[in-house]
C-alpha cells in the first residue's frame, strides 16, 4: 500500500520534471527563432509541377508524417521485426521487409533545411510541407518576417470542397498538425493555435488533446479551446464508446484520447493499453475512423502524424521509437486498404519531417553485429520509468533499483550469472554515475558540455539505461536534437510517380497540390 | 635537418602502425566470415525485371559505388559546399544543391544486409551488386558455402562483346573492385585476386595498386600480379605522362597511380597533389580516361569506386570523407558529360555499398546548429597527421604539439584569445587523455570497451582531434565500423526509371542486367 502511494508521488513529481523537460525540448522557448532570414525567400516561385505522368486527379489524399523519422528509424523498426521473426537466432538473417511504407513504388528524398538552419524544427518543416514555403524554426505557416500567413494545402483542399482530417499521436496544437490549420509567429502560442483549430472548419481532428489550458489567454480567463471548438459545432468525444459510435452523421468531429500523457499526447505505443475495447485508441484506429467519416464524393485530404517517434528519439529511447514507427506504419496500412478500393483516385504520401537523435544501426562496441531482439524485453518507455522510479529521494543505492531496472529494460542486474543481458563494467560505471547525478539532483541543475553530452537534459538514469540497452542491441545516437539528413518520401497512387527524385520538402506540397489539381501557392 | 629526418622516421613507423590498423579494419582477418549461412540462399530466384519503361537498351553503363557512402555522407558533402558558398556567414542558409548525383531523376533505396549479418562488409555488398546474390561477409562473388563462383555483371558484359573498366581510389584488389572480376572465399587472398585480375581480359583497370606483394603465393616466390598482368598483355602505366599518352591503341590498360599510400590506395583527396600536371591523378581523371579508352560500338560497362570515403569514415575523419565524396561526385560528372552525348544509350547508376561510421548531421553539443565551415582549415587527413606527428617518443607534453595541431586541424590552441576554434575544457580533457594514451603506448595494446569506444583502434590523438573538429562543426559518429541503414540509389538514362523504389542491393545487379539486356543470373 505504501509502495503504491510512493509510486503515485513519484509519478506526480516526475511528470512535473518531464513537462519542464519536454517544454524546453519541443518548442516552449523561442530560442531557435532568432536566425537571420533568407533574403528573397518570399519571392521564391514554386518549381514547375511535372505532373505529366498522372492522368487522374488525386481525389483522396493522405499525407503521413513520421515526426523525427528518417531512414534509420524506418530501418530500426524493419530490422527489429525481421530479427524477431527469426526466433531470436541472431546468427541467422531474415530479409527485412516488414513495413507497408517501403513497399510503395515511388520513392524520393526531401531535404529538410529551413530558412535559418540546416537542422529544421517541426514547425518550419511542417510549414514547408503544408504551404510550399521555407520559414524559420518555430514559425507556423507564416513567412520569415512572421507577418504574412501562408495558405495551407489543407485549407486549399477545404475551399475546394474536399473534407479535411488532421490526426496526430501528440497534442492537436503541436507544431506539425498545427501547421496545417494555424498561422502563428510562434509554435508556442497554444491558445491562439487552439482557437484557430476551433474556427478551421476542418471535418475531423483525432488523437491527442490540447496544451492550451496551460497558456490560455493573457489573463488566463479565456474559454478553453475545446469549448470554443464545441461552440463552433464540433462533436467532442473522448471515450472508446463515443469514438466507436461516430459516423458521417456526427458532423465535424473532435476526437481526443481519454488517456493522455502530461503533454496531452497519446501514450507511447510501447505502453499503450492494447486490450480489447480499451479506451487507448491507436493511431491506426484514428486513421480508420477518419476514412469512415471523411469519405465523400468531393474527396478528402488527411494528414496523419506519428509524433512520438520524434519524442522517443529526442530521449534516445530506441525501442519506444521502433514501436511508434510500427504503429505509424499500421496507420499507413489503413490508407492502403482504402487505396485498394479506389486505386485510381487515391494518393498516399509517407515521409518524415526530419531525422531526430542521429540514430544509426551500428555502435562502435558491437561493430558489425546487431542484437535487435535484446530490446524486446523493454516494457516501459523512458517517461513511464521516470514517473515510476525517477524520484530517488528514498532510494539509497543503485542496487535497490536492480529488480525495477531489470523488469523495465530486460537486463540481468539482479540475477547475476552469465547472460547476454548482463551489464559490462563500463556499463555499470556509467549507470552508477547516472544514479549519483540523479540522486544528487544534479539533473535539475545541469551544467557542462559533458553532462549534456551524457544526458541531454533528460533524467540521467533512464537515458543511461536506454543508451546501454540500445548499444547492447547495436544501435546508437549522436544527439538529443533533430539532425540534417534528408528524409525518405514514399508514394503510391494517383500522381505518385512525381515523388521520385531528390528534392526539397517544399516540393512535397507542390507535388501534392499538382496531383490534387490545386493551385494555391502564390 | 634533424626535424626532417625525424619526420621521415615518424612516417615509416606510423605507416607500419597504419597498415596493421587498416589490415584489421578492412578485411585482413576472417572474423566476420563465421556466421551461419541463410538456408536456401542459393535457391533464390531473381525477381522479375520490370524493365517495361525502358525502350532502349543501355549500351554504355556506369556503376558508381561510394564505399561507405549513404545519405549522411552525401548530405555532409553537399551542406559543406553550401555553407562555404555562403562566405561562412553561418546564420544564413544556402539551399544545398551542389552535387551531380542528387540531380538524377530516378531515386531509390537499397537494403544492404548480407547472408550473415544486417551490417554488411564490402565484399558481400559488392558481390550483391556484381552478381545479384547475397553471400557472407568477406566472400568475393562466391556462394555462402564458398565453393560455387557466381558470374559477375562485368564478366557477362565482356562475354557480350562490351568493353569493361574497373576504377577505384583504393587498391585494385580490394573487396569492391575485386568482386567484379575475382571469385575467392576470402577477400584477403590478394595474390589470387591479383592473378584473376591479370586473367580477366577486362580492358581497363585504373586507380590504386596491388596489396599482393605482401601475400604473394605460398612460398613467397610467385611472380607479382603486376607482372602477370603485363605478361597477359596489359599496358602498364604509372606516371602522368604515360597516363596522358594512353589511347585506344594502347590495348588493355593497367594504370596505377605513382603516388600510393601504405595500403596501395590513392591518397585522400584532401591531401592529393592537385597542382597542374601532378602525377597524383584524380578519380575523375581515371574515369574520363576510361571513357576515352572504352568507347566503342559494342558499348561498355564501367565500375568506379570511391573507396576512401569508407576509410575516412572508419577513422571518423569527416572532412576527409567529405573531400573524397566530392571527388567521387566529380567522377560522376564525367559520366554525365558522356551521357549528354548519348542520352538514349547511356545508363548511370550511383549508389553506396553501405554506410560507415554512423555519421550524422547533428551532435548533441551543437543541437540545432551546424558550423560546417569550421572544417575547411583541416589540412591533413588523419593518416598523414599520424605519419607526421604520431610518434610521441620525443614529445614530452601536449603543448609541444599545439602549433602542429592548429595547422593540421584549424584549431586555436597556440593562439589563445577568444575564437570559434578554441577548445572547451571538455575537449581539452579528452585531448590530454588521448595524448597520454598515445604517449604511453596504450594505443598499441588496446583493452577495454571504453578505450575502443573512444579510439576504435585508431591512434588516440588523431581520432580525438577529428572527433573534436567534427563535433564543433555539428557532425558526429556512433561507430568505427559499417552500419545497417539502406543506401540511396540515383539513376539517369536508359532504364533509369527501374531504379525508383525500395529494394535490395541484389536488385541493383538485376535492374542493370535488365537494362543491358543481359540474362546471366541463374
Amino acid at each position: 500500500m505504501e509502495t503504491k502511494k510512493l509510486r503515485k508521488l513519484y509519478f506526480r513529481l516526475s511528470f512535473l520534471v518531464l513537462f519542464a523537460t519536454i517544454g524546453s525540448l519541443f518548442g516552449c522557448d523561442d530560442s531557435s527563432d532568432n536566425s537571420t532570414p533568407v533574403t528573397g525567400e518570399k519571392e521564391e516561385t514554386p518549381s514547375e509541377n511535372n505532373n505529366s505522368g498522372s492522368a487522374t486527379k488525386a481525389k483522396y489524399v493522405f499525407l503521413f508524417i513520421g515526426d523525427g523519422m528518417s531512414n534509420a528509424q524506418i530501418s530500426a523498426a524493419d530490422l527489429f521485426q525481421a530479427s524477431i521473426a527469426e526466433q531470436q537466432d541472431e546468427d541467422y538473417i531474415n530479409s527485412p521487409n516488414s513495413l507497408t511504407m517501403t513497399t510503395f513504388p515511388a520513392t524520393g528524398f526531401a531535404t529538410t533545411h529551413d530558412a535559418g538552419t540546416y537542422i529544421t524544427d517541426s514547425a518550419s518543416a511542417a510549414t514547408a510541407m503544408a504551404c510550399g514555403y521555407k520559414t524559420l524554426s518555430g514559425v507556423l505557416s507564416m513567412d520569415v518576417s512572421r507577418t504574412t500567413s501562408y495558405k495551407t494545402i489543407a485549407e486549399a483542399a477545404k475551399e475546394n470542397g474536399m473534407k479535411v482530417g488532421i490526426i496526430t499521436s501528440v497534442s492537436l496544437d503541436h507544431a506539425t498538425p498545427a501547421s496545417f490549420y494555424a498561422h502563428q509567429p510562434s509554435r508556442n502560442s497554444f491558445y491562439e493555435i487552439g482557437m484557430e483549430l476551433a474556427s478551421s472548419g476542418f471535418d475531423y481532428f483525432g488523437g491527442g488533446g490540447f496544451c492550451e489550458s496551460k497558456y490560455s489567454g493573457e489573463n488566463k480567463n479565456q474559454p478553453v479551446c475545446r469549448d470554443a471548438a464545441i461552440a463552433a459545432g464540433y462533436s467532442f468525444v473522448n471515450s472508446r464508446s463515443q469514438f466507436d459510435a461516430l459516423s458521417q452523421e456526427s458532423g465535424k468531429v473532435l476526437a481526443i484520447n481519454s488517456i493522455l500523457d502530461s503533454s496531452s499526447a497519446l501514450p507511447y505505443e510501447l505502453v499503450r493499453d492494447k486490450s480489447e475495447g480499451s479506451s487507448d485508441i491507436s493511431l491506426a484506429e484514428y486513421t480508420e475512423k477518419g476514412i469512415e467519416l471523411l469519405e465523400n464524393e468531393s474527396g478528402f485530404f488527411m494528414m496523419v502524424e506519428g509524433g512520438k517517434i520524434d519524442w522517443a528519439c529526442h530521449a534516445n529511447d530506441a525501442y519506444s521509437s521502433i514501436q511508434d514507427t510500427i504503429a505509424f506504419d499500421n496507420a499507413v496500412a489503413e490508407a492502403v486498404e482504402f487505396y485498394n478500393r479506389y486505386p485510381e483516385e487515391t494518393l498516399i504520401v509517407v515521409t518524415g519531417d526530419h531525422e531526430c537523435g542521429g540514430l544509426s544501426i551500428g555502435y562502435s562496441g558491437t561493430r558489425y553485429s546487431t542484437y535487435f531482439s535484446r530490446m524486446r524485453n523493454q516494457t516501459m518507455s523512458f517517461d513511464v520509468f521516470d514517473g515510476t522510479y525517477g524520484d530517488l529521494s528514498e532510494v539509497s543505492s543503485l542496487s535497490e533499483l536492480y529488480s525495477a531496472i531489470d523488469s523495465a529494460f530486460g537486463f540481468n542486474l539482479s540475477g547475476g550469472g552469465d547472460s547476454d543481458m548482463d551489464l559490462s563494467e563500463y556499463d555499470m560505471e556509467q549507470l552508477q554515475e547516472a544514479f549519483d547525478a540523479q540522486k544528487s539532483g544534479k539533473d535539475s541543475n545541469m551544467t557542462g558540455d559533458e553532462f549534456y553530452d551524457l544526458y541531454g537534459g533528460y533524467r540521467p538514469l533512464s537515458v543511461t539505461l536506454t543508451h546501454i540497452l540500445n548499444r547492447k542491441s547495436g544501435l546508437a545516437w549522436t544527439s538529443y536534437s533533430h539532425t540534417g539528413v534528408p528524409v525518405p518520401v514514399f508514394a503510391k497512387g494517383a500522381g505518385a510517380e512525381d515523388f521520385n527524385g531528390y528534392y526539397d520538402n517544399t516540393d512535397i506540397c507542390k507535388k501534392m497540390s499538382a496531383a490534387m489539381g490545386l493551385s494555391f501557392i502564390q
